[in-house]
């Protein structure tokens, strides 16, 4: 059976169960001209959205229905993240080609509800049409943060300490096994593939870090460290410097280097993307304390890879002490 | 110069201006990770998405840049009327192949901007990718209603009387006349071509018709009359008799089934679709003071054509009093 037999209003029957996950908040979902929300009182709106394209973005072939229906909300929920907030409601748009089987929709479908429940996000609704060539995604998600807890990338200040919540260049490295055609069936590969397909947004962690004060500026990265940090340093009208030996790679990045003669893991961790972990800048007074109550939350360190300076300098120290001009060598679509 | 030389966020820095019509509403426009606004004390929030797909909807080399701008936006408007909500802030996706001009993108903005400015409707941000085929467009449309004009389509009831908000099956025929490659540089070619590529989303009508009271439910036209009827009967559990000869329809649909030999103009209506007026069911006690408080308001007739009666029934009476089944002949996109 597919899409043609049971038609566009049989395909949102057969998706619509399970997507209303925190009902208490929703007047109507699914099945009217628009979805109807009731807002959070006193609380600021946060809307953010991703296309994903195929042949740009992902190869139907390499990645399963799940990882990409897991994969288009997390990169949403990862923006929600970086601005502090609670991830409330998800519209879904999806173009589908002819020969894109039910059972991977269904699959993409069962993947995002997955990660919706996770979070309490409800998918509201959307728009199912055909496409003549790409599937394609668009994935809009609201949130909602308290106005005092609202992370721009826009207040780092001189003597910041730049942080990451997670390790980076996984993702990169994943992607390459995946345009090699490498099996990763097995660790590490299994690892670095997965950071790839299967991102976990931050949302916790973001949460924590608004709700903790002392943070200046906070991204997600989402271009790649050197790009995203950029972006925080232009936003900002400051510098950054980096620490290579500071910036948190995984031993499965380091095995992957190695192993097919990759170069330095840091250079992998600076240019990559996708990782969908949080940088941020927290005041030199309060860094103490947040990190501590991160790790103490978390169970891991928030890495501190480097510190904000005056505008005009953007570099990376090397493991020598060497000064490195930092390069922003993250994704443009159009380069 | 095109998107090449100027990067995804040359691009993006290109398009911004212009893009806040209401700023006072909003914390954080394009630029951070997701877009920052404050939502209306004591309304519900609307959230509606379309996708537009080229080759699905729309064929480039036919329709301008700014018809493109114009109606990617306006269809989403259309749904926030239905509602009997205003609209507030967009979210604009664009995946954009290679070959596709600046200039046609430029076009495409100044096409959405004015009809944004027009409503008052901020465009807070979006996704800007590559695409490897087709230009697709999924413009995303928060609202807001007060609670107690919030239009569903599952109100009406038996003896409610249904009414359209303008003419039918005009934008169905200017469709015919771009697949037929019919010149459409005069009248009245050119206003069917309008409807088509142009349409006039009805908030102010919606808007209008949610304060007057007594709507029991409303539907955007954008599958076709007879499909989207067929909507409100399903979700509202009745059934609906239509008066052929009350549908309205223009002199120049009735032109153009004159002149291209199409049959009969209120099937070009009843089959139609993207006409984005409204249909809505009123209970019988209010529906003159209703339709009289339209004529006043747009200087035109609220058209009243047909009845909501008992599940079960859904026919069209045609000229000679002759009942005919509907049928619910409105766009699958997978069939």
């Amino acid at each position: 059976m597919g899409l043609k037999e049971i038609g566009e209003f049989g395909f949102i029957r057969r998706i619509q169960t399970g997507c209303l996950v925190r009902p208490e908040g929703v007047v109507k979902a699914i099945g009217d001209d628009a979805a109807v929300f009731r807002p959070e009182p006193d609380r600021l709106g946060l809307i953010t959205a991703d296309l994903l394209v195929e042949r740009v973005h992902f190869l139907r072939d390499r990645i399963s229905g799940q990882e990409l229906g897991h994969k288009s909300l997390a990169v949403n929920l990862s923006d929600i993240a970086a601005m502090g907030g609670t991830a409330r409601e998800a519209i879904v748009s999806l173009a589908i080609p002819e020969d894109c089987p039910l059972a991977y929709l269904d699959a993409f479908y069962e993947g995002m509800k997955k990660l919706a429940g996770k979070y309490r996000v409800n998918i509201l609704g959307g728009d199912t049409t055909g496409s003549r060539a790409d599937l394609t995604i668009n994935v809009t998600v609201i949130g909602s943060v308290p106005e005092a807890q609202l992370l721009l990338r826009s207040g780092a200040r001189i003597g910041d300490i730049v942080c990451a919540t997670g390790q980076l260049g996984d993702s990169r490295a994943g992607l390459q096994l995946l345009i090699d055609g490498v099996d990763a069936g097995e660790e590490p590969w299994t690892m670095l593939r997965r950071a790839h397909v299967r991102p976990e947004p931050h949302l916790e962690e973001g949460r924590m870090l608004a709700a903790a004060g002392g943070i200046t500026a906070a991204i997600d990265v989402s271009d790649g460290l050197s790009s995203d940090i950029g972006h925080i340093a232009e936003e900002s009208g400051v510098g950054v410097r980096l620490l290579a030996e500071k910036i948190p790679v995984s031993d499965a990045l380091k095995t992957f280097c190695t192993r097919f003669d990759r170069g330095d893991p840091a250079a992998w961790a600076l240019a990559g993307g996708e990782d969908y972990c949080l940088l941020c800048t927290i005041s030199p007074d309060a860094a103490d304390k947040v990190c501590a109550a991160f790790a103490e939350a978390f169970g891991r360190p928030l890495h501190r890879i480097g510190t904000i300076v005056k505008p005009g300098t953007f570099e990376v120290i090397d493991a020598d002490g060497r000064a490195v001009p930092l390069e922003k060598t993250g994704w443009d679509h159009f380069r």
